[in-house]
């Protein structure tokens, strides 16, 4: 019996160094959630391979990093982020020789790169949960999306240099007259064209549909010197610009 | 005299409150660095903009950002970022089909890819200093730099799997030996080709160079499965790769 209980005891100090005083027992992390634990450090690499198009074609963010991308998106380093890539694409337009005959073009995509709409995937898990076509288009119609500051600064600087601004979006010709009204309001005018999606343009990918987009307006004497948008398939494909901008967007892939 | 002796007495718990109480004068930032203060905030953002290839063709790491680069690089959350990486391009090369003829490739970068000259870099600034190409030549004939974890478990998981491990390096062809043995001491064995610059390669840019070299293997019936640098010049071009991976390096920019 004494050595039972002696063994007991050994027993119940052993699970209090076990649980309690090492580190390395994951349920500690339960109780103390330290800046840059396992599950942020592993959110931000996830962050990074989305941005750097390591990850591939992905449909949800992973669900434990729900809540990193949320502090990401609401906080300062986003701002921050989008705020340097616009002084790097300012900085390329400077260099710019433009010729004066109005050919000498800047694109740009609309949904989370001159609008953001944050608010819409704050009540849809920040892009944890499946895209849902219907309700993200009762929110287009609303046409309330904020301007992010640093894409109205990059526009307004643009069109003082001479550049002519065309949008090419993903949204759908139906959505012209909400779009513009929506852009109207949030700072943005002057725009060249607002190029959406036609019938002959459904089902095709955003990198096809963009690249043709872009082909067109070669054809037409076009030079496109500057391209921002948040997907890659914004800025890849055929009749790419002379200088590409992604700015970040963590919530969803576009192919 | 009384009214002299009071207006210091007035001074002195003036600056007393300019430089000890009030939280935005920037001498407190010398006493206490903070997390997410405006500097490392600002570096953040530059290492994103890098790594999403917004920053353009760039020479040395912005000045202030030494000290935030050193940090990222000695810590965990580079080797997290680096593993997540290779966890993507593991998963992509086991949804691919095998032939069995030995002719699905993957392309290896050596420098900051295969291996890392960490130790070099430190010595230098970590990219903040010009590029020495005497002295980095010395570092590379020592053929001390050791393998990155990660894209050792890579390298070695695709072998298993079947692919062709092809490396393709800026390094000279001169600088051969050095090079297979300090692979073959970090870990890496059974490459099946070692491409390096030859005379006619001098003066190429990498995009055109390692374009070039990839043209030659699909000449040769070679498939470009996978393809794993730390320079966008690593991956793009013309004859890339089906899906192309691209690990983290804040320290330099080759075009």
């Amino acid at each position: 019996m004494a050595s039972l209980r002696s063994l007991s005891i050994w027993f119940f100090f052993f699970f209090v160094f076990v649980f309690l005083i090492n580190p390395s027992i994951s349920i500690r992390t339960s109780f103390i959630k330290l800046p840059g634990s396992d599950g942020s450090r592993y959110c931000d690499s996830w962050r990074l391979a989305a941005e750097t198009n390591n990850v591939g074609t992905w449909d949800l963010i992973p669900s434990i990093c729900v809540d990193s991308v949320a502090e990401y998106l609401n906080g300062d380093q986003f701002l921050s982020d989008y705020s340097v890539i616009v002084d790097y694409a300012l900085a390329f337009a400077k260099s710019v020789e433009i010729s004066g005959d109005g050919k000498d073009v800047w694109i740009f995509d609309i949904d989370e790169t001159l609008l953001t709409n944050i608010d819409y995937y704050k009540a849809h898990g920040y892009g944890s949960e499946p895209y849902d076509d219907n309700k993200f288009s009762e929110w287009v119609e609303q046409g309330t999306a904020p301007a992010f500051d640093a894409s109205l600064r990059l526009y307004n600087a643009l069109k003082k240099l001479g550049f002519t601004i065309i949008l090419l979006t993903g949204r759908d010709e139906h959505q012209r007259t909400s779009t513009e009204t929506n852009l109207r309001d949030a700072g943005y005018s002057g725009w060249e064209r607002l190029l959406l999606r036609g019938p002959n343009d459904q089902g095709k990918s955003a990198t096809n549909y963009k690249s043709e987009q872009r082909s067109k307006l070669i054809e037409e004497g076009f030079k496109i010197r500057g391209n921002s948008g948040d997907q890659w398939s914004d800025l890849q494909g055929f009749a790419v610009a002379d200088r590409s901008f992604k700015v970040p967007n963590p919530m969803y892939y576009i192919p």
